[in-house]
């Protein structure tokens, strides 16, 4: 069942610690089935170099458990809530990757500093708050979900297609599971320059909209003209 | 003699410079079997490439060189004051890592600023104090040991299996020696992205401890669900 | 047509991924045939492990496609003004290398702190001013061009061949395709290694104007006795 | 002549870019037999990949150039200083590998913040002074060794077996050239922490005396009792 997701899903999350995005087994990679309603995450705790497409897990959207023997990752729960909540999302990211993790546990929402970070995210990347005592003892991995949504009022999950959950480390998502890993590789990329960027100019400013406008748009925009036309 | 002991011993020696952790002959790693009161620690000053399996030393917990040809790691006696102090690690590591190295230079304990530390280490890293130059004379690596365990007065050593020596570097432990290094691998990679996280931002508090109690016991605790079932 | 300059520059753009600069497809490299008024460049938005020497684009200096089925990068019209007013220049790269683009999105020329520098760049890299809005509904591309050339008025683009362009990154060039990369690689070097140098002293100056000039001229200068003779 | 002279200095050049201390030829290593009074030093500008043992250049203690058919490097007139000046060194590096060289860039001598410091080195790593345009224009290289000689004034060579030229970039040497290129490993090694150190902990101490006595005199010392007896 869902056999090409689940070789998109097992290379998808293949592609993180090739990417150096990962240490150990810190990081799943999902994938969704908008049609049938089902969603393939990677088993928890696995290492990189045993998994097999065949390990990946098929969740339905009530949050159970359709196909696999192993357990879904324990961050299972989060990716169904960003699937429920955000309908054009197609693959969830969750990493450590250090720089990205560092700005989360920094508790910053990251700038838009340049073009890199234009590119691919309009506007600054937002910091979701902490859990609260409540929300941790109700369902930490479900309510990980609902604080990003919080986070999100008001924003367009695919225009900004990342968050940083504070103490914790990034999310990212993408239209498939590939595309959420693309957005994780650059997250930590900007991650690492705007810190960079501020060591060498601790007044440093967002770069001007105009700037960001242009380049969001050339590649996202209906008139984008970056790429081989499709 | 504990050949199954050795060959773990030297393969948890030579992932040390597969994860970017030595330059040169820069650390050691042993693992005890508890019930013969026997360790087997990597001889001083070999070169990894060079490293086999039958070259590991056998000591017993009175200092004692059982068998092996070669001279122990001069660190050896740290080693042993640890085993007897700690009963319950089964493997010791010792690293001139750089990140955890620097944080113990500058003589500073880690601060848990997020969930990647908190998943292994239940509360900041303690720094151990300098040796007095009595101390140093008496014996130097035995007082090592001795020092680290003064630090940990008060602390359970499996709840926290790290510690940085000052002006010195870290120390970490685990269940095995397998599972020391991936303790060590963890420290360098938090130990990075604290610093990373204090230049972003200077202010920063430690991570709530809610949130430092459920993911270490998410994944410690006796209700743990992280992983797969063993 | 061009077979020999299409290969070059296609293997200058091979370098690019070799040497770390490159994160996915974000840089390209050109080269011109100064004769024939033609230059050749990367293909836009297409994966350095499918590039292939053939998909190299050919443009005339009127901004006209004269050979090759893909679009050329985004950046052609940036590359046209510079061959246009450069007129000793044979290649030009664009790339987001981390370090190079940090100091970009500082809004900061790179000052000369030593003889690396010196080896290469006489006197400071410098930042060329944000486009206005209008430059940029203009013609993006095009205009950021104009603002290099405006930036380099006074200056001699052989003896500084390179510029950072504000919250974006970094252009290079040289006599060939190769040697802007070459270009490039330098400057992330340097880039990288003066960050570091500011944060060991803030206060720090710029290298002695007699160190700067020998480094310079013992390898671009008319007496240049550094490496072999050719 | 001097066949295995030329070989361990190819072997030793072509360690650095391996332990990543060189960009493209930024760098040179020689050896010296003392007894023939001739020294074996890397060729000027030619690329690593391309450099065979055959080579390397042939230079007596006047500065002749006594066989080989390329120039010898542009630096070869600063390691005859120093063979010259100090007589128990039998092999010398330059390079600028970037950590070292931003301390050299900040005009700073590395201070021992720690153990890993003191295994190699007693006591700090001194910077010279730049050269008067005086000392530039009589003998840019020849007074680079002369400045550095002035700069250990009081101090062993054999104990402290690295400088950092201001501006420029560190040289360090040891008892052949193989154990210089060690030498320059372990200063890039700890030119990293200590950065690393003081953004950790701005009001850091240098490492306690007696320490810095123990761990030198442990590796270096009459009673040195680290590795393996030899």
């Amino acid at each position: 069942m869902l056999e090409e997701l689940k070789l998109s899903v097992y290379e998808a999350n293949m592609e993180l610690p090739r990417r150096g995005l990962i240490t150990y087994t810190w990081g799943n990679v999902s994938g969704i089935d908008r049609e049938k309603g089902l969603f393939v995450i990677k088993p928890s705790g696995v290492d990189y170099d045993k998994l097999k497409p065949e390990d990946m897990v098929v969740m339905d959207l009530d949050g159970n458990q359709v196909e696999g023997e192993l357990n879904p990752s324990s961050d299972t729960a989060t990716h169904l809530e960003l699937y429920r909540a955000f309908d054009k999302i197609g693959g969830i990211v969750h990493t450590h990757s250090p720089m990205a993790t560092s700005w989360a546990q920094a508790g910053r929402a990251l700038p838009c500093y340049g073009t890199t970070h234009a590119d691919y995210f309009y506007g600054e990347i937002p910091c979701a708050r902490n859990l609260t005592q409540e929300e941790i003892d109700e369902g930490y991995e479900k309510n990980t979900g609902t604080v990003i949504i919080e986070t999100f009022q008001g924003l367009d999950p695919m225009h900004v297609p990342a968050v940083l959950c504070k103490n914790h480390g990034p999310f990212t998502w993408g239209t498939d599971a590939a595309n959420a890993v693309h957005n994780a590789v650059v997250l930590e990329e900007i991650a690492k320059m705007n810190l960079m960027t501020e060591l060498l100019n601790p007044a440093v400013k967002p770069a001007p909209q105009s700037m960001q406008d242009k380049h969001f748009m050339r590649k996202h925009g209906p008139d984008a003209y970056y790429g081989q036309k499709k």
